[in-house]
């Protein structure tokens, strides 16, 4: 099971960043290596928005709660009394970024969501894949993913990694898809996640979503977060954030294992979006990347690095 | 990759509890089957205590934190100020098993584990496996699992299932030997858990345990519990209490593939503990019992099935 016969990584330009991670995988992955990695320990661990497919113009979760909040409005016009849900009517997107945590965002999140049922949402979010469209792109959301990402993801799993997502967005949305898009099943994903209740109705089991013990998987709550889902420390991690910065820290830093830190920089405003400092949507990177050069992070130019950004159609 | 060229199960007798598992497994992992189970849908879940090792004279973990309390108590002697801390060191189990979630017993555990870095539990429950002894079998408790559950654990892993412990047990006191007693790997468990906190120290990354956010994962919390760490609904489901009464329904009634339901009845004084309606531990069965020959939950009678209990030393 190896895949260094054919090039594992052809949307990869030659350079740098692909021979590092070609160099890391092969060095952890060869019996007998010093640096030989037990496949129990080969997890590998990649933020989702920004890191595995856009977040402009603005997180892909965000407008789909943005679709239905419109759809939902129609008849529960109370909801309306909500500030921040009348921001997100009137497509007043910073105001729902505000926050340590993109609190207005959370707040329609949950407001949108809350009281269906986890069966509702995932038919929600399965039928707004299947119609919305990207507004730049034309094409359906979830065909819009990196396919430079995408060969990395299937390079470790053919080298015996696990593939975990650890994201800020919902658990629930992602596991709709992951599979099919990423090949990651559902229990491999982290997210955020609020409590669901459990009711035999005469219609039988169900799981009902609540606005209770929200936990919003960002920042300083993806260590926890990989703590409490995967049980053991990355020794792989990709992100392209500051949402990413502590998980990147945990994977790396003082790891008794060999262990690889990725950054995706969005450095491409003609194929994708250029941002880091200043961004317009999510994804403000500053501290991850300042501290990428000191702890030996790879930083990915998405301009230089990759031949092609998305997936063909 | 099948096992039924030689005896899955040895360790059950020849009996309507192996021939109904062993059914049920073949039908769905016949190809062509119209039972048959895509591999993604072979989700089995598994309550620990009680359903694949004992919880007599009380739960393990419960033994641990008693230990770990005396231990704590020299050099933190305010802990004896909470009542329930009291009950714990004058033995009084009945006492903390009061309440809806035991919950003596989980304020006892928390304040023992509370402001503890992960490692350091970890170390905790590595040095008392390695000393502490069972006061019946005087055995090192993690060498007492079930030798049939062993076998039902591998059958299923052999035919392509992914086996997860759901428990009311907290998950990081699980994960530190699940994976050598079990063959199941952390991620693949969902327990009891509390936030921790990520710090970045001159030493490395931290993590911490608190207090906050403590989700007990028992008897309504299972069904929640499964959908937050695997998000699909299980097909298999094996228990032994009222604790796992929500879990057995959520995985068998209505739900569009084939399901079985499992529950071990306690019925070996002799080798085992002989309870169900009164029990001086936890593990009370009396609903879940009642509905499973209603529901056709396989009732195993261990006293009848078992040709042995525990893992030959």
């Amino acid at each position: 099971m190896t895949s260094t016969a054919a090039d594992p990584l052809p949307s990869w330009n030659d350079g740098e960043a692909k021979r590092r991670i070609v160099a890391f995988v092969e060095k952890v992955t060869k019996e007998g290596s010093r640096d030989f990695l037990p496949p129990a320990e080969r997890i590998a661990v990649f933020d989702n928005d920004g890191t595995l497919w856009p977040e402009n113009p603005m997180p892909f979760q965000a407008a789909f709660a943005i679709d239905e909040l419109k759809r939902c409005i129609l008849t529960e016009p109370q909801l309306a009394t909500d500030p921040m849900v009348r921001a997100a009517l009137a497509g007043d997107f910073a105001r729902l970024l505000e926050g340590e945590h993109f609190d207005g965002l959370m707040q329609v999140l949950a407001l949108t969501h809350a009281g269906m049922t986890v069966d509702e949402f995932r038919d929600a979010v399965e039928a707004w894949l299947g119609s919305a469209k990207h507004p730049r792109y034309g094409r359906p959301y979830d065909e819009l993913t990196y396919q430079p990402m995408q060969e990395l993801l299937r390079y470790l799993r053919e080298m015996g990694f696990k593939n975990f997502i650890v994201s800020g967005g919902g658990a629930d949305f992602m596991r709709v898809w992951v599979e099919r898009v990423y090949g990651i099943p559902p229990e491999r994903v982290v997210g955020s996640t609020a409590a669901t209740t459990f009711e035999l109705r005469d219609s039988g089991p169900v799981l009902t979503k609540t606005l209770d013990y929200l936990f919003v998987n960002d920042k300083k709550g993806k260590p926890p977060g990989i703590h409490q889902f995967i049980g053991r420390r990355p020794t792989v991690c990709c992100g392209n954030s500051d949402g990413d910065h502590a998980m990147l820290q945990y994977t790396t830093i003082d790891n008794p294992r060999p262990s690889f830190g990725l950054i995706v920089h969005h450095t491409d405003g003609e194929r994708e979006y250029a941002y880091d400092v200043e961004t317009k949507s999510t994804g403000k990177l500053v501290e991850a990347l300042e501290e990428a050069l000191r702890r030996g992070w790879l930083v990915v130019d998405m301009k230089q690095d990759w031949n092609v950004v998305f997936r063909p159609e």
